[in-house]
């Protein structure tokens, strides 16, 4: 509270970068602790663009690092993305020279968290990244500082808005993958080339990065299993939505005894879940802890306004002094996790398969999934559609993962069926 | 990360002070910043009394004014209770000695929080309540700190774990409020004297103090309009169910043009609004943002361990050197807000009559709704139950709560209408 002001070098001038631009040249002493926040200096890739906000008043530098690094940069601002090149490039320019640094870089802080963390705390300096997981929602925060007096135990949810929206689209219009994703495309809620949404390779940083804070370990992307939407039809939105469920991407990351679990995939929700009820561009996430049991958080994962201001909270947590490890301990006792194997998952799975429209082809299918000892939950064959084959649907109940996955491997070589069996596992609420 | 010992003053050694002994002798280290939290003085009522958790080895002071001032106790935490008398006393001896304070007092925060605040920012020194609202559920921290970066124009959300108990027991058992209120007495889920839960009160301390957070102002309960479950009939919430919506008790709290209106009463919301999915036990709250949009967060509101676990959140969060206003803003500029008067408030009703079965009498409960400008969004009329009269129900466009009001008082004026209608208003969500 001592009214001073603090200079922000912002590197990275897109749609976050505009909108903390025009925050700030709104509310300069937003924060509650007095001290002024003024964006003095900026880097970007072309001086020139047109830009809604004004930027004559600042200096620009053509090099990051030299923003990171200019005596009248006191936080650095890292919004320019990618885990290697200019933006850790600054980033470790700014910590080495003691500065405070705020970034919404998930792919970054995702593969060099842990050694980033390391050279903030020998300088004794906050690395802030509250924008890089679910935008405006304070995921990171909750983990980094509201759960400490709790073991949280496992973590899942909707981290990507791009995924969600094109399956909250397919479900809504009827729509395939490719038009709604095109779609999206145009509409500019999915890049040009949506590879790091749609792989579920975004929602694997923010997880990787919440499962180093919800558990105490070094961030290790390697670690993560991760499948994105690329594989889902639409047939198998309104199979799953018959049964009662949702088909929504699920990240999601467990401790247990064997180790920690860090995953991706497309999961079936109960239609009543949260989880199924979170729709169009929404993030959510549960947290599970061994005290307090489970909390849940619902917002907007993404846009200017809201992780514009996420941004500017993590300023104002540079404004109060506070000294907190990077992740949930100092970052010198961070250790790799134990990554747990598919034999030591237990799961449900929904299994879609096409078949020819003959005798005796049910028996052969659930004859393998008892020889592999997976009980069958629930069947649904559905009328022909064409003369491809029958569509079958089956969910299964608890089994490892290792023997499901076999057994779909045993049921795909069966001769009367046709292609691939399609296997979406059921999320565990 | 400092490695020293912080030794905690603990007054109240109830379900939450008892789940804080156990945890931090469990885990004295288990703040990440590294420092070690042991309680070494404890005061209570009774030092004889049976407990399942050991305090032999922690000083025992009959007064608690005496234990915060104690210069063995570096933090003092005050889980006594009451907006008077020893627990106010006691903090404001920690608070003046420059001790930081942390508490789950939410009617003394809702009633004296102002000027402690003064009296902590005037020392320096911290003064935190995450236990105060929502239990292990981190809404105060989410207020303070995360949003900062957002202009927060209204919450709205279930603060009350004992009335939502009621309520979901009332609606899944079909017994009426006096008997389940019972139960929930036998159970412990309801205390001896219900008046602070089932009256509204405790709901509305916790919506005052949120709304100091929010908004930026002076936390006043006198401002607050509350309403409790009293009024409630089993009748009432198998009429709102045919009708699609589900009765919680609602506390909000609301930023206009025209003031702040601060509120805590019986709300219809629509089954499928995740307030109407918050049963038993938990709560949750909506937050919404200019910048933001909404966020919506959800968890337990009460129990030992996820209380224990808010408050060893908030020892972490002073070890961390953290300097920040109490509230959103430096205490010595929190103003009272202005209070709005109904007849800026807009809402919708649900309205519940017995009249007397005969012609002409929904005509003269029409007309008068009619005459007062008030329409007609839904209406439903149930077969002669008792020789009693007839109950009609409807439910009301968008009105000024005062025209609401007012047209109330007419009907219930009618010759026909037998006892005076139940106004329920319907959730803006």
């Amino acid at each position: 509270m001592t009214g001073k002001l603090l200079r922000i070098g912002l590197a990275g001038l897109g749609t976050v970068g505009g909108g903390l631009v025009k925050f700030l040249a709104e509310r300069p002493d937003f924060a509650p602790a007095g001290d002024r926040a003024v964006v003095t200096g900026v880097s970007a890739r072309s001086r020139s663009r047109q830009r809604d906000f004004d930027i004559s008043s600042m200096t620009w530098f053509d090099d990051p690092v030299a923003l990171a690094s200019s005596p009248e940069t006191d936080v650095f601002v890292e919004l320019i993305g990618g885990s290697e090149g200019p933006a850790k490039a600054a980033i470790e320019a700014a910590l080495a020279l003691g500065k405070p640094v705020v970034t919404a870089n998930k792919a970054l802080i995702a593969h060099h968290g842990a050694e980033l963390a390391v050279l903030a705390e020998s300088k004794g300096v906050p690395l802030l990244f509250e924008a890089a997981v679910m935008g405006g929602t304070p995921a990171v925060k909750m983990l980094r500082e509201a759960m400490v007096g709790d073991e949280v135990v496992r973590v899942a949810g909707i981290l990507n808005g791009t995924c969600n929206y094109i399956l909250t689209e397919m479900e809504a219009s009827g729509r395939g993958f490719a038009e709604v994703l095109a779609e999206a495309q145009r509409l500019g809620y999915a890049e040009a080339d949506p590879t790091t949404d749609i792989g579920g390779f975004d929602a694997g940083h923010k997880v990787v990065i919440l499962s180093a804070l919800a558990f105490g370990g070094a961030p290790s992307f390697a670690d993560a299993e991760i499948e994105g939407l690329d594989q889902i039809e639409l047939l198998d939105i309104k199979l799953a939505r018959e049964l009662g469920y949702r088909i929504k991407l699920v990240a999601s990351a467990e401790l247990s005894a064997a180790g920690v679990s860090v995953r991706v995939h497309p999961a079936l929700a109960p239609l009543a879940h949260p989880l199924a009820q979170t729709s169009g561009a929404l993030n959510a996430l549960f947290i599970e802890g061994r005290r307090i049991g489970r909390i849940f958080i619902q917002g907007p994962g993404a846009g200017s306004g809201p992780t514009a201001a996420a941004v500017a909270a993590d300023i104002a947590d540079v404004m109060t002094g506070a000294v907190r490890p990077v992740f949930q301990k100092p970052a010198k006792d961070l250790v790799r996790f134990k990554a747990v194997d598919a034999a030591h998952r237990q799961g449900r799975a929904y299994l879609r398969l096409f078949v020819r429209d003959e005798p005796g082809v049910i028996a052969a299918v659930s004859e393998t999934l008892a020889e592999e000892r997976v009980s069958i939950d629930s069947f649904l064959q559905k009328p022909v559609s064409d003369g491809a084959g029958v569509p079958i649907v089956l969910t299964t109940h608890d089994a490892p993962e290792s023997v499901l996955l076999n057994a779909v491997r045993r049921i795909a070589a069966l001769p009367a069926v046709i292609e691939p069996p399609r296997m979406i596992r059921i999320a565990r609420v």
